[in-house]
């Protein structure tokens, strides 16, 4: 039998934490606060049936052939407009089509980062960022936050200490997985500190567009007078994940290159699905269907929030998200959250224990809670559930 | 504006050299043997369509939502016959399902290459293989083909100066750009080589199905006993291109740390996709459709073979592929094949120079045809175009 020699890319043991969290929670028994999930009954089936069809009747053969890296045309207009209402101007020239965001995080990783290059990120974050950050070899710098998102007086003093960081790694909206929002100020105050340094950031937004209280925050991008914001979004949680499909918005000197990589990467994505995003949103008003989505996981989240406050023992505290999908909880005292896993599996309900999510040092007691992919009765039972797991190890 | 420190990963200057030619070969006017597609008429869009939308109505949201990295059980199942066909017996266990096959490649050897690594690849080579391969830092050494395929005595002296050789990249079928075979015994030798070694093999092989005459030949990987050859093929020939679905084939160790870079790279393949697929194989004999690829091929290969030994200069030797997509030329005497190509596109035709497939020292005078995109009328003149051109250099 051969022994591969791996390469430095390749995670030494195979370690796939999530994965067994995962694996745990997909038992039909389990109520599963864990994945990242839409409502699956929230997919406009039909609609995207149709939008098919009218595809391959308009369009044919040209569907199924070999196409450009950046992209769909006829789709990147209508990313222009979809960037338009997020405060951003760009044209289709600065839009490319990924397949997914993750893969437009790992295809941005992969131009910036050289091994022992300083990635900032907020602390904790989305662990499969991490994970890409670790693979090329980053040395990853872990900014605290509160309720407003990443402590910017932490950001500067870290970067003085690494003056030459590379990148800042930023989920500013309904952050995973914390559903905590940047505030605006700040935001204004990270431009700023990039500019300052002359570093870049990346600008990580798939749940923005799904915004269920309080006002609405212009992103990053749009205070952006030096191109050192690199956009990503997706149309994962506005749409269906199942489809693959993000973008990014980046100025002309970055984009030359990342269709290089992208073309090496998987030549380009999915010409079919394109085709029919694009054809959905000319058939439908995609904002239509975000407000049902957004509202849907709205009266998820106050369920959610109202049985927290109502089962989990005092001294529980909780994030208060305005839109997205995860609720953030912090236990009191010294209570293990992987080992609260444990017993809440056992009692078939599933959460993140919040040790996935921290790049250096682990705050025990916290874990990420999912809403939007529950029935009200499933959220009612599962936190019922919990608080019970939480009692015992207090 | 800001300056990109971009990783070594990234190309210090974009040279797309390929990109012009496509660009070049893209007005309508012109007569292309350039790319590498498919005959767009032949798509079974009906079916496709059909297969779609009876996946809709069976499955309906379950092809929206987020899937496991190693893909659909359902079409793993149907490749497992798929690769019985082509003599390699294998399990789902054992296949995972691709963006394609560059996405294969590129995963592939970011798994196994560091820096400065040796990679042996048939010279001339798949040119975007080559870009995958210096990305990540590797010394990639070109072993000469004859009509046999990569030279087996040539790559045991290389092999031997290079011991250490990461990995071997062959298309052993048809390959791309020269449009030859790799014949039974050297199949075998190719495997012993890799074996005595402890070295790996990429065996790429997007065109194998498309065999128009001459005798089936089992794959490499039909020959490996100690789990050496990672196998790798695609939908794009035998199907269509535009849905970007590949599938690699390997062994359990192997296996478990490429699902954790797959999802690093794009969390899955599009989930509908890959229903489409299998459903386009439950519907349709896809066997049938290969046939009917294949008997087109046969013929515009013949035909273009035949023109070109009537139209061009005395001297020219050209490869008799089998199967696939290419014919591989070589002029007489010390003419640039670059040169060729402009006057070639001032008179509206194009083709591929053989200085974009040879990863070292380039051998002027070479060029490749592809045969499967343009109709009869258009072989016959673009041929005739090509040999006024050539007769004008000589």
């Amino acid at each position: 039998m051969t022994n591969y020699e791996f390469s430095n890319s390749v995670p030494k043991k195979v370690n796939d934490a999530i994965g067994e969290v995962f694996k745990a929670a997909s038992d039909p028994e389990v109520i599963s606060f864990a994945g990242g999930l839409p409502a699956p009954e929230l997919f406009p089936v039909q609609e995207i049936k149709q939008a098919t069809s009218d595809v391959f009747d308009q369009y044919g053969k040209e569907v199924l052939q070999y196409s450009g890296a950046i992209g769909y045309k006829g789709l990147r207009e209508q990313i222009v407009d979809i960037m338009a209402e997020r405060k951003v101007e760009t044209n289709i020239d600065n839009i490319a089509i990924t397949t997914g965001s993750q893969q437009s995080i790992d295809l941005t990783a992969r131009m910036l980062i050289n091994p022992n290059d300083v990635i900032f990120v907020e602390d904790p974050t989305y662990l499969s960022a991490i994970d890409v950050f670790k693979s090329y070899g980053a040395k990853i710098i872990g900014i605290p936050m509160d309720d407003d998102g990443i402590r910017i007086d932490v950001l500067r003093e870290k970067m003085e200490k690494y003056p030459n960081g590379k990148m800042i790694y930023t989920i500013p909206n309904f952050q995973n997985p914390t559903g905590r929002t940047l505030s605006l100020e700040r935001r204004k105050e990270l431009v700023s500190l990039a500019n300052e340094f002359g570093t870049h950031i990346l600008e990580d937004d798939p749940y923005g567009a799904i915004r269920f209280s309080g006002e609405f925050l212009p992103s990053l991008k749009s205070f952006d007078t030096e191109e050192r914001v690199i956009y990503l979004s997706s149309f994962s949680k506005i749409l269906a994940p199942g489809l693959r499909m993000g973008w990014l918005v980046a100025d002309s000197k970055f984009m030359d290159k990342f269709l290089l990589m992208k073309q090496s990467a998987d030549l380009h994505t999915d010409n079919l699905t394109q085709y029919i995003i694009s054809q959905f949103m000319k058939n439908n008003d995609i904002k239509q269907h975000i407000k049902l989505i957004s509202e849907a996981y709205k009266n998820r989240a106050d369920l959610m929030i109202k049985q927290i406050d109502k089962k989990f023992p005092e001294g529980v505290k909780h994030s208060n998200p305005e839109g997205g999908m995860f609720i953030w909880v912090e236990l009191p005292g010294n209570i293990d959250s992987d080992e609260l896993f444990k017993i809440c599996i056992k009692n078939n309900v599933a959460f993140v224990s919040g040790s996935a999510f921290y790049p250096n040092k682990v705050t025990k007691g916290t874990f990420r809670m999912n809403f939007s992919n529950m029935s009200d009765e499933q959220i009612i039972l599962g936190i019922d559930r919990m608080a019970k797991a939480i009692k015992e190890m207090m």
